[in-house]
């Protein structure tokens, strides 16, 4: 049994090569590969992605996992290695499921799906992009019925992002998230608008670059593992556990979103950086879900990089490197600049008090269209019917509206929910952390981080993808995802923030 | 025939991109990638070394070989249909013919040397070495027994570097050379030397880099599918025929030593960029041999970037960026200061009189180690012999001397050769280019090179691999490879610049 888990584990690590690869492939596309290259990289990037599927699903591994369960199933059942033949064994019977020509299928419409999003936002045309649209979710329809029974038709769905997640479970924590949501931007919304424009101004990029790189070193950012670049839509990437490498980008009149973005990739960089090395080399590299991943970026972005204990140690270099925007603002008007709330059209400059609405109203017609209830044609009034309950505004066009994010087009419907629950994943944690670490907030003042991301490390980080998120959020919170830590934590916020 | 025809090439393009991945690994791990991911990237590496390997050996190709032999004999011989069934049955001879214990344990061995030749080369010790260079020569011998019967045992491994090309042509080539050129040396010897301090001084690295651009963009350099970078040592990579970056380095005390690497790069990038796009992911993409290779790398470098009409469009500008250090300096002063001939330890320092002479020392040690003439013990005196005699110099020890080089360390013996082979071979071509374009010196003075490009893409680089090395030499200068015209084109040029 030892030779075949050693066949085994020989068997994963050409894949987490071969994966490996991919990434830095995606990485090299998004930074420097010359732009004449994007071809031939397509058929690479198709290449390996196709030999990394062969090996998964290929019969040996198939028998491994056989003969491998049963003893398995004597080991710790947190072991690394009881846990390697049920994560492969997840991923494997993932793959052989989904027929070859459905993949190939799937790929040619994902390909024509982009160029027409793309088409339909440019000329604010949302049937432009209907038929395409229509196809994808017929697609996704036909996935998850790979995976039946269900009980839901969108649970197969869900689970390539949250594995063991159910819809049911989504809808219940949203449902009792959003009315409270909505009552707290209303309460904001009486409130006296916060000034900002300080923010928007011309900043020298290089000094917010060197200001950026001076904060994640502080995180603890391994600089010998990893390396900042820029790129068009900053992302973590790069080729194994020992290469994390993150992206930023800058605005021409704001000062700070290249800084909070340099943040989040951080905090996504750092938890992969903080996966046990024992655990190199195989699927149980990485985070265990893409809201536990959300948790860590966004817990750095917002909980620790718009918090006042950070700003006060770092507020006085910031103003020195800027003296002309900052010179005559106070720490106080800086920090309510940072956490203004504004209700907005697009997901991607919302604020936390806003934020998972977005993704609510995402989350609900995704579901609506899979389960048949709405159809395509008339999902642009149905989103702009919820823009305006949610968040009262609504979009003068669909290029505003239904046509912003780029996820569909890529085929990548159940993927939105996992902002939200990172969200709400951030804050729990972050109650254990202040209960486990009393003095944190004068430790963020001192600019010291190092107690944290211990912290993150042993409770989240080493254990890489070897549990399921709500296993691990039960393991280290004492209860699954909840929105309740989360509500918590904007209420107290904003009642400083906005004296409510 | 055509459908198994497009079935091989369906695999081959498979084996292209395995192969350009792996060029983007090493182009990754020479630029950007952080130290910290070294030992991943070399699982990745092998990973996808072992993949095309295992592609390339399949029973599938060559059964699909046997099968297409036949049918391709009867095609024009030219035809790429047919030179890819012949390049394919060489390559995947060549691989099936070595047994992979023997790949192993040679990957083990070149592993072993490499730290054994950087320990010795740093302490100053042969003897450190010598036991893993005798085992990589050992290796190296096995591995020509894998195609006995052959002349010499070096002929194998010339054939890898070189396609065709056999031990007792290159012997003929050089020994017609090597009196020529020692006389010479020995000729501008007894000259005045040449006043070149003002190359050696602090020269801005940015303007440096921003006329190196400039001037390899007016070469015709495709930045569209192509990049400049730094790295330690200059190279050319990428990732495919679309993807053909180069790098550069810069010498703390030498203004023009970026600049001839830069110009050199760009001439291994020409050539690959312009393969004929029909012929792109297959075996045929890329150049016919390292020496064909090298004729174009050289050919930029000195017969275009060491010419006086070259300079006399550029020196003025070059001039204008550097007034301190050129102010009082005239074309004639830097023309001759840039073409100074000085023997020296260093191959890689080398000027273009003496540069060959180095090469063919390494050579015939080479073969005497190959045929078991010499003995690795007593190489270092052989060395220091040769030096002597060639160059008139004695290295004060080994690390200037018979550990200078990486290649042994690397397993690369039967590769120096193509280094002098692909001088001979740029002013074999530019014999004939001076012929076909009367006004070529006439344009550089105008720095104009699109007839210059557009004469090697049609006559060189179109072909890719399709021709061995001495076919394509002998199809574009009418004879194979030959020593005369790099002699009289050094006669010539140096008895402008000596005055001999």
């Amino acid at each position: 049994m030892e030779k075949k888990l050693d066949r085994l584990k020989e068997l994963l690590a050409e894949i987490y090569d071969l994966n490996g690869v991919e990434g830095l492939l995606g990485w090299d596309q998004q930074t420097y590969m010359p732009p004449g290259a994007t071809e031939q990289r397509g058929y690479q990037a198709a290449t390996i992605a196709r030999l990394a599927h062969q090996k998964l699903t290929s019969k040996e591994i198939g028998n491994l996992l056989d003969d491998l369960e049963p003893y398995a199933s004597q080991l710790s059942p947190d072991s690394s290695d009881a846990r390697l033949v049920k994560v492969t064994r997840r991923q494997y019977d993932k793959e052989v499921k989904v027929p070859s020509d459905w993949v190939a299928e799937y790929a040619q419409a994902r390909s024509a799906a982009h160029p027409a999003w793309a088409e339909a936002r440019a000329d604010n045309n949302f049937p432009k992009f209907q038929p395409t649209l229509e196809k994808i979710l017929e697609m996704r329809r036909r996935y998850a019925g790979f995976f039946a029974p269900y009980e839901h038709v969108y649970d197969p769905l869900l689970d390539d992002f949250e594995p063991g997640l159910k819809t049911a479970d989504v809808k219940a924590i949203f449902n009792a998230l959003r009315p409270q949501q909505v009552e707290l931007i209303k309460q904001i919304a009486g409130k006296p608008e916060i000034g900002n424009s300080f923010l928007h101004q011309e900043y020298d990029e290089q000094k917010q670059w060197d200001f950026g790189v001076e904060v994640i070193t502080k995180f603890g950012y391994d600089w010998h593992r990893g390396r900042l670049d820029r790129s068009p839509h900053p992302f973590t990437g790069g080729s194994s556990s020992d290469d994390v490498r993150i992206t930023t980008r800058f605005a021409k009149d704001n000062g700070v979103s290249a800084l909070f973005s340099t943040m989040h990739e951080a905090g996504h960089a750092l938890y992969e950086l903080g996966c046990d090395p024992a655990l190199n080399r195989s699927p149980l590299v990485g985070g265990a879900s893409l809201a536990v991943h959300e948790s860590q970026s966004r817990m750095w972005e917002n909980l620790i990089g718009r918090s006042m204990p950070f700003w006060e140690h770092f507020y006085a270099r910031f103003q020195s490197l800027f003296p002309e925007q900052l010179g005559d603002v106070s720490l106080q008007q800086f920090y309510r600049a940072i956490n203004k709330v504004q209700p907005s059209l697009i997901r991607v400059e919302a604020d936390e008090a806003t934020y998972n609405l977005h993704i609510m109203l995402r989350l609900e017609l995704e579901i609506a269209l899979m389960e048949g209830s709405l159809a395509v044609k008339d999902l642009p009034e149905a989103w702009n019917s919820r823009m305006q309950e949610y968040l009262g505004l609504l979009p003068p066009n669909d290029s505003l509206g239904v046509l912003q994010d780029v996820h569909w087009s890529m085929g990548l419907v159940g993927y939105f929910s996992t902002y939200a629950l990172g969200n709400l994943v951030s804050a729990q944690l972050w109650e254990c952390i202040q209960r486990d670490l009393p003095d944190l907030d004068d430790q963020i003042r001192q600019g010291e981080f190092s107690y944290l991301l211990g912290w993150l490390r042993k409770n989240i980080h080493q254990h890489g993808a070897k549990f399921e998120p709500q296993e691990l959020v039960q393991q280290v919170t004492g209860s699954k995802i909840d929105a309740q830590p989360y509500m918590h934590y904007l209420r107290k916020k904003y009642s400083q923030v906005y004296d409510l």
